[in-house]
């Protein structure tokens, strides 16, 4: 596939995806290719770049799997791609629960694979990878010798691949919660049923930060799903959490993994819309001493922004309210399209107007399975905030 | 002192700075006040929006310190404020060494305290707090009892307000080499002598991340100072570390930090300019499975962020090609004018430059006892990048 000229500058700094726009379809229309065919990607002058492979459908046609020409990504360079991985995963954690590929961040684009112990749930978000399925879930036979792998291929981004959405054992059995452990803490996920692959790995490091604020303290945790922070609350010692989320199921699993570490009897919960739950407890003059706030993505899609802030910033207001004297907010974020910079301005107003100075003092990202790639900012989502709330200065 | 129409927005918004250019100074000259002078704030209408600092021969030429009209920073607000700022820093930190107070974001603008146990040292940077000095001193000694007090007022800040610069001893006797501990390492600081206070207490966090990733590896510290780094390096198990820096008085100082932690064996020093002592590493094939860059702010000014970023990406560029292949760069800045993003920038073309691909794997930021001020972006300065360095995917 031939680019246009001075199209190759973007990939030759690092990056991996290939615009539609950016291909000389005078020499290679785009109607020539299949949909995840791997094909040497040229510059203007003919200059071979890597391997890439194609969507010809789609904005991002295609995504670059390799920098040398003659090297396909077949079984062999997945095999080798998940060790490289592999080894990563292994020098930062004891246990073997993490989220072992990150797509391009591990130089395969369009891949995801949470390992639980022995089983592996897989998302594949790319026609390019999908095409590799069977060599994939060989290589990850080979490194892994895993004893289950589940495919949950039923994530947003795939109807735009032009993929069909499903969720499929590839291998052994697969249970209806999975064991996993978090900074000392143990879970279950509905791996079958839950959100994405049925766990967030990424907020493992803030996680363990709350650990140290919640000794003895009342704690809320809004948007619970099955009770990631709520739960090593707990087991950190808070005197008492509550769990809010709007769907019964996950609640149903926050009892159960409150009672995997015997503090069954510091976490109630409370089904329902987070921000008629936030307004509820106001009502009732709750307060508590910490309160987590890490909603699903607010904002999906560039043009979402506006609203979506106004939304981090009503959410973000209530819970402040809600907040004993010299309290502590956790606020997260995991929109792509909300800058950093933008969750400290929601801080400042949110604060503000309800008439109380924040201090930020801590920051936190995604943990260290969940790599940046420098040349792709998309892979740096995820943002939290330890925010101590007093009265106005 | 009578503000322009909407310049009181910002204040309203929580900031503390009041330019001069947002003075009515038909209403109130300028002129009129003193240097260091508390007083009423009005916005144009008239109504009071608190209590400034003022500094009338500065750009920033008012500082909010209370949004009680009726309330003049003085001795007993001082130590309402101490009282504040010290309750955070015990419930992070299980010992008396840390930053007890940062400027604006503890209420207290123009005024850094680092405490080391029973030692203070104080910098001033403004007029309006120099004059506060005696009542500072009252009530630093009110609150924490402290055996001794340093005024470190030789910063940079200082001239720009027309204050002198001088080291001077308001309390008890203050020894050379002050103790302290960071993350259950001995340092000793010069804090009489040494750059700022004598210790960066920002980097807290990261250098605990840092002991995570060290045990066994060979270690380079760039622009090493005292040791922070590196002697945590070699206390968390580096097999070596190396400490280049070009103050031989700060390296005969990590020598003392080493034996201090009985780890003299593990870490040598030396002494040169960073660039010429990497390029001379290079030259001699030397190789480092960790290396550390945490060089002095290279952009002071706005002005200076071109030639600051260049410098930056060619220290960076010459770490990574001193990395032993699956090596971890630590790239830290504290320059306020360099933002996050473009640091990230900085590691993505330092490392296609070599030809490596590079995994930011963890982020960090200063420590909880440099809180960030939601309103006041400068507060927010410290970065520090956990980077995998990997042959090119």
């Amino acid at each position: 596939m031939r680019l246009k000229a001075k199209a190759d500058r973007r990939l030759r700094g690092g990056h991996l995806w290939i615009y539609s726009n950016e291909v000389d379809t005078k020499a290679t229309p785009l109607k020539q290719f299949e949909v995840g065919e791997q094909v040497v990607v040229e510059q203007a002058g003919g200059k071979p770049l890597g391997v890439a492979y194609l969507n010809p459908n789609n904005l991002i046609c295609g995504r670059m799997v390799s920098r040398d020409s003659a090297q396909l990504l077949d079984r062999s360079l997945l095999v080798h791609r998940l060790k490289i991985a592999l080894s990563l995963r292994q020098r930062c954690f004891e246990q073997d629960c993490y989220r072992l590929v990150y797509g391009d961040s591990d130089g395969l684009p369009g891949l995801v694979v949470d390992r639980f112990y022995d089983l592996l749930v897989v998302q594949i978000s790319s026609a390019g990878m999908e095409r590799l399925k069977a060599e994939l879930v060989e290589a990850l036979q080979q490194v892994l010798k895993p004893s289950a792998i589940l495919f949950r291929n039923d994530g947003k981004m795939r109807a735009m691949e032009g993929l069909d959405s499903y969720v499929e054992t590839a291998l052994g059995e697969v249970p209806e919660l999975a064991p996993l452990v978090e900074n000392g803490v143990n879970f279950a996920a509905p791996v079958l049923t839950g959100q994405k692959t049925g766990w967030f790995y990424d907020h493992r490091m803030n996680r363990a930060r709350l650990q140290q604020h919640v000794a003895g303290k009342r704690v809320l945790d809004v948007f619970s799903y099955i009770g990631g922070w709520g739960v090593q609350a707990a087991a950190a010692g808070a005197s008492e959490v509550l769990c809010l989320d709007a769907s019964a199921s996950a609640l149903d699993v926050v009892e159960h993994n409150a009672q995997l570490n015997g503090v069954a009897d510091q976490v109630q919960t409370l089904q329902g819309d987070a921000f008629d739950g936030l307004k509820q407890l106001k009502a009732e003059a709750e307060k508590f001493d910490v309160i987590v706030v890490d909603p699903p993505a607010f904002i999906q899609k560039r043009k979402d922004v506006r609203n979506g802030e106004q939304a981090y910033q009503r959410i973000n207001q209530l819970a402040i309210s809600l907040l004993a004297r010299d309290g502590l907010l956790v606020s997260a974020s995991c929109s792509m399209h909300l800058q950093r910079d933008r969750l400290v301005e929601i801080i400042r107003a949110s604060s503000r107007q309800v008439d109380r100075q924040a201090q930020i003092i801590e920051q936190g990202h995604q943990g260290a399975d969940h790599p940046v790639h420098p040349a792709i900012p998309e892979t740096d989502y995820l943002k939290s905030m330890f925010v101590r709330i007093l009265p106005s200065f």
